[in-house]
């Protein structure tokens, strides 16, 4: 979180204060929105990846897979642009746009808009799986809760097999880790073993999955993933 | 910037005031840094990027390529780990690791710190180039000036030819634009005239290089680039 700084100890005092007051409004939203989420018998997924690893093409291809099992909707997290939720609508799910104008990581309030504005798009027509995609950020989404059920942590191949020890907080709160574009490991020296040993270290609860949504390596196992968790969660 | 919550109004006041605050403090600081690095007549590169876009590899490369030349000094940014000053020491220049312990990006006066401890450690020698590896985050670390002469923003191929309009701001504050792994276009679908287009449509003054650390495509201009700011700075 932005809460270093070059400032005094007043000025790091009230940070401090500060921080702890958005973060705990941000908590009381996100128990709203699982309520929400629960009463309407969804599945929310909260994605978190940098950007580029994969998220919104996993989302395709996910979209593509279960279509005609599963009713998917997706919030789109970006700081500009509606590019996703495009992408998103053309393979035919209903999809909302969270624009942040700058902000560096989606919070529950937003979601709750977006969420809303879901519902009257759709007609209130039925939802099974809700993904949350945020912000292309592996460090901030990390600390704020929207009120998701399953956090997603993806951590592409060409980023490199250091980046689990590098971006603790955001294995240690997830509960699946995915390691996209495995079609890649080829052209890199990428030590799958390695990272994935490091994830577990900081959370040996976490679920590990290793795919590439262009070959469809580990997407059998993703797809049975959500149907379970889906098919719970009703 | 951390300033978009689920807060009222009079949090949300007290959040702009606060980090506007923040902001003048580090920019206090940067200015203080900049001071010193003229001063010392070193040229000081901000480099900032996603995690795994390449930035460490590419600072290898570069001390390989210029170290016969130029004196190359290394301020490691990380949420965590020392890794990658481990890594520039093993190439034979002097690094510091900074640790920000879960803050998403460097501020000025952790890298006034540093710049103490590298001047400490290397007993004041000689220092041409010094540069400032920011944490892996291609949001937060625009936010905030260190005092360096020369911002770079790097994206890597496999990130996406969209994210320069994605990421407007990282774009609008660089002096360089560098597309990194283009080993690896033949792999993607990247359009390489749409990125350096968006990018220059954000940020008309934007210089833009092409490279491979693996291959050394665009590295030679990369070092004349450096080797012709750093004897300007001089």
């Amino acid at each position: 979180m932005c809460d270093s700084c070059g400032c005094d100890d007043e000025q790091k005092t009230r940070t401090i204060e500060l921080n702890q007051s958005l973060l705990k409004a941000n908590e009381e939203a996100a128990a709203d929105n699982r309520k929400r989420f629960d009463q309407r018998g969804i599945l929310a997924i909260n994605l978190i990846s940098s950007p580029g690893s994969g998220k919104t093409t996993l989302l395709e291809k996910t979209i593509e897979l279960m279509k005609d099992d599963i009713s998917i909707a997706v919030l789109e997290g970006d700081i500009e642009t509606d590019l996703d939720a495009e992408r998103i609508r053309a393979k035919g799910a209903p999809a909302v746009q969270l624009t942040t104008g700058g902000a560096c990581h989606l919070e529950s309030a937003l979601v709750s808009k977006g969420f809303h504005k879901l519902e009257h798009e759709t007609g209130g027509g039925e939802i099974n799986i809700l993904f949350i995609e945020n912000v292309g950020n592996l460090v901030c989404p990390s600390f704020f809760d929207l009120g998701e059920h399953i956090r997603v942590v993806l951590i592409s191949v060409p980023e490199g097999d250091d980046k689990a020890l590098k971006y603790p907080k955001a294995l240690r709160t997830a509960d699946l880790f995915i390691i996209t574009k495995s079609d890649l490991m080829p052209y890199f020296d990428f030590d799958i073993n390695k990272i994935k040993k490091d994830a577990l270290a900081l959370n040996p609860k976490l679920k590990v999955l290793v795919t590439s949504a262009k070959t469809g390596d580990g997407m059998g196992e993703w797809i049975e993933f959500l149907s379970i968790e889906a098919s719970d969660s009703i």
